[in-house]
């Protein structure tokens, strides 16, 4: 299977990188993750050239990994500087470096050509983030465990743009009946996908009732944001019917994001990054730790989903699968994403690049 | 490796189908089976057409299956009767759909063309199973656990029309040393396959003098009746040297049977279900506790044996395989079940079908 | 993989072969061990060639093997000697026989031609261990635990003419900083390396220290001995500065001898037997397993390192190896094992012998 190699991937939380060696396996490559003194995070292929011991059974020295076989040593530029038992290291002996950055609190790998890595590219759409973190925050921050799925990364993209599933898989949190008829938008802006819907004037969703404990009913959104092939935003609330349905109204209302972050570590397993941020509550304690829980369960359930239906595609036993409406978002998401594919592909054989056309 | 298809095969214990759904692989493919509200077993392809996921994972809404993903939804046919978010259901949406019957007290399937499936040819050999459920019964009915073997099912088949192996196999329950050189007669009639020997005049196995207590010696027998592929029936017993060795003079002894059947979950693993009557102690708890706990150490005897032999074939290491004279009832085993397994091959290629033929 | 087939392999420690069947697979081939009444150690393909059980399943019957499933009985020569069921055995029928020795608290199998078996080949270059087993030992002998490796047993054997990695694989034990840059010898008997390296005039590494308590430095010495492809010794201590380096200076000093037999399993697995010998606190339990205990963890060092390796190796993703100064031991081992089974292959294609030629 092939992947979008030039684009940023969450490699970890800024948190997991520190003063000793990390080893995370990316789009099937086996990566190791340390941070210099000065607190730079470095991304090495986890393997010496020697005899291919991964270098995060080595030791750091200083801002240097030292193999942990026979000690050949490499900076954070990926160059040997040290091979014991000879004065001169061998010719050209080097070990892989990825471009990595750090951002919105994890540290992001650029597994492509490392020319084209571009900070610019980081994904920064979500300003509530950063307010979350800022003096006077209007957003409260809250980060989920670090979710390891046995599925292809491409099936939780597929189900962040589907509104659809909520009602089925999430009944006990985020669906409520009234939804299921009720139509989707989905829409396109270059890569960008959103698929939303309102449900108006009907009882809010268990996970909502929650924390707005309405009397009555409520209108109820939620838009999908997708940025293929591995980010989205979920926007998502409640608020008296008839409500102000723009973005201030939503901020007067009760409102969540949730950011995804979908890692491939092999064509049949992801890293899955998510946090979640609320604009209700922000000191409460108690309300924080009922809603971590609560999506959590909500993403297990996902989970559980997925995980099935990734076992299932290796003998589908279905001659011929069925396309419903609900599928505009997926169908939408798998084509974009096959064609941000192929156009790498094309500029890589032609040598030229997909930033040098746009 | 080819399975026998236009046969019933055992599903589930009757009390396992229930209104919950419950997955099982059959012959390599995943059925999920439930009971409708009228409390008819159903079985279906445990696969929604639209993504995959097992619609065992999904919930039942009356007597039809509703995907645990987006709500597609089938009655207890097969057919598609509800897409959640569009208004007509997309023609021809259904989910393959099993014959299915229920008889002595297990759900059986039919694995092969729907047109043929017929309850007449469900197996019905065993009148005592009827008896220890009626009104009067001279018979008792014990259920053995359900029991999972990592072989291929004929390994169990060639088990059972195979009285040599007793006396090393079951050495503390059923061998005894007498038999170790008696003759096996084996004999055929159309598909079905009878092993049988007497032991005359010698000391009982350690499972029948549990309850038969003689003092002295005793004749016993074995009748092996095979119904290829995948069904088994024993009767064992003894009784006083002389005795009358007929169908009336075994009743009046110490008589059992063991029926077994063997269900393919995949070409190297087998669900296997299996019951014993027996014509003494009928209510006595004590016995019918202890009776099945001897027979089911025997069974794990079996299991680990066979299970040992699966893995050895994965790569023989051996050039030239002996043939002994004990191997002749699974040698027409073996040749009976190629047979089967080819004249339903060459039917279904004619298009004529083997109910057609005979 | 090809393995070298014509020479004595450790099978087991002698302690594990009685009267019960020991089953252990060798060079990928299922062997079975037993002892005769009169306690000589065999060894068969652990298969019966009737239907391919284990033999190690069945019970010993005297110094003959009955197979669990159907009795088929087999003595230590491997001939077929009863066959249940029937009065003559099938001619031919019969289980390969491995040649067998005992030697060093071993059993050793011979996996090639058993017309070139050959006691006079068996491993005999370690006089201490007999020592230690003799009457007025000078040399106290230590077994390890037999210790199961997930790497094919070359990479153990490399790791036993390098001492350039105690330095890093054993910080807290065999390494010691002065060691890093002192240049290795390397030279070659016959098939026999020896790899060696004296560090005068320094710190002694912490496993010497704690026996020799010296007040300041030491010379030490390493001589790593390789018989390829599978057998190493390694004859380590340390004494006082400008000590005599000749043998008997050595035994006068604080002395090791480690020895380790390596004997694939598979391809990418090893059983690993070892002990140690030492000249020094001879009857001390305290210094014994304490020793025995920090042997063992130093070993699981470099087991931690080799299975990582092992598995690196299935996916380098290194496109070009680096190779260094202290690898002139592993090139050397390498390209001596290799030649072997080459000549071996040849020898054996050509009808004759390496016996026969050398």
């Amino acid at each position: 299977m092939a992947f979008l190699r030039n684009t940023w991937y969450v490699a970890a939380r800024s948190g997991e990188v520190g003063r000793q060696c990390l080893a995370r396996k990316i789009l099937g490559e086996p990566v190791m993750l340390y941070r210099t003194a000065a607190g730079q995070p470095v991304a090495l292929l986890d393997r010496c050239p020697h005899r291919l011991l991964p270098l995060s059974m080595g030791t750091l020295q200083g801002d240097a990994i030292e193999c942990g076989y026979h000690g050949l040593t490499f900076d954070s530029t990926g160059q040997c500087i040290r091979a014991p038992g000879q004065e001169r290291v061998p010719l050209g002996t080097a070990v892989r470096v990825y471009p990595v950055a750090e951002h919105m609190g994890m540290v992001w790998i650029w597994p492509g050509d490392p020319a084209l890595a571009d900070r610019s590219k980081l994904f920064d759409q979500l300003p509530q983030w950063a307010n979350a973190r800022g003096p006077n925050p209007q957003w409260a921050l809250l980060e989920g465990p670090l979710t390891y799925v046995k599925s292809n990364y491409l099936l939780l993209s597929e189900n962040l743009v589907d509104p659809a599933h909520v009602v089925y898989v999430h009944k006990r949190s985020l669906g409520s009946p009234a939804m299921a008829n009720i139509p989707i938008e989905t829409s396109q802006q270059g890569d960008t996908l959103l698929v939303s819907r309102w449900t108006p004037n009907a009882p809010a969703s268990p996970i909502l009732q929650r924390y707005g404990k309405w009397a009555g009913n409520v209108d109820r959104w939620q838009y999908y944001w997708m940025y293929p092939p591995h980010i989205a935003v979920v926007d998502f609330g409640a608020g008296l019917p008839g409500m102000d349905r723009s973005n201030a109204g939503r901020d007067a209302a009760i409102r969540l994001f949730t950011a995804h972050f979908m890692t491939p570590e092999t064509a049949t397993t992801t890293h899955y990054f998510w946090f979640v941020l609320r604009n209700f509550a922000l000191g409460d304690r108690a309300v924080a730790s009922d809603l971590i829980e609560q999506v959590t369960m909500t993403f297990m359930e996902d989970k559980a989903i997925l995980e099935a239906i990734e076992d299932a595609e290796v003998e589908p036993f279905v001659t011929s699968r069925v396309k419903l409406a609900v599928d505009a978002g997926s169908v939408r998401l798998r084509h974009t994403v096959e064609q941000m594919i192929s156009e790498e592909e094309a500029l890589r054989t032609s040598g030229r690049t997909r930033a040098a056309v746009t």
